[in-house]
């Protein structure tokens, strides 16, 4: 996260932000254990795990990335993820 | 994707790689349409646009970088993404 940059003055930027979720570790991921399984007969690879997520793309008008970033982890503890099973990492691709 | 880095002779590196599949510009996104008026009743945010992909974390054995990149995207191509919906990035996170 970087705080320099908001050189539009005040109002609001348009931020464009990725989330992504993934389960905790030693939490079982059946579905990517399903399709660990399903490329090992496909291919014959030597696959040792596979693991599933989310990705999610977010637009965002905020005040700035410290603003949007905060926004964007509400969203995840309220919607978008599961915080009991799931992590999240949000990232701003432009400030 | 580097090539550099084959120190441990021949036989087979371990690898993670994280695979993201997003839906192609273009293509309707009806979860992340949902996903977005649910955001912007909860939050009052100015939430332009939420697109959902996947996430896909995978630990591969393979030769090199690129035997491991091949794999993943042949993989991608047959089971991971819907090529004609879906683009697929993959990258390798440790040579």
């Amino acid at each position: 996260m970087k705080f320099g940059d908001v050189s539009l003055g005040r109002g609001e930027m348009h931020m464009k932000a990725s989330i992504t979720v993934t389960l905790k570790p030693g939490v079982l991921d059946t579905q990517g254990r399903a399709v660990r399984h399903t490329l090992e007969a496909m291919d014959g690879q030597s696959i040792r795990d596979v693991r599933i997520g989310k990705y999610i793309e977010v637009e965002i008008d905020e005040e700035n990335e410290a603003a949007a970033t905060a926004a964007l982890e509400r969203m995840c503890e309220k919607l978008l993820a599961n915080p009991v099973t799931e992590n999240y990492k949000v990232e701003i691709q432009n400030g």
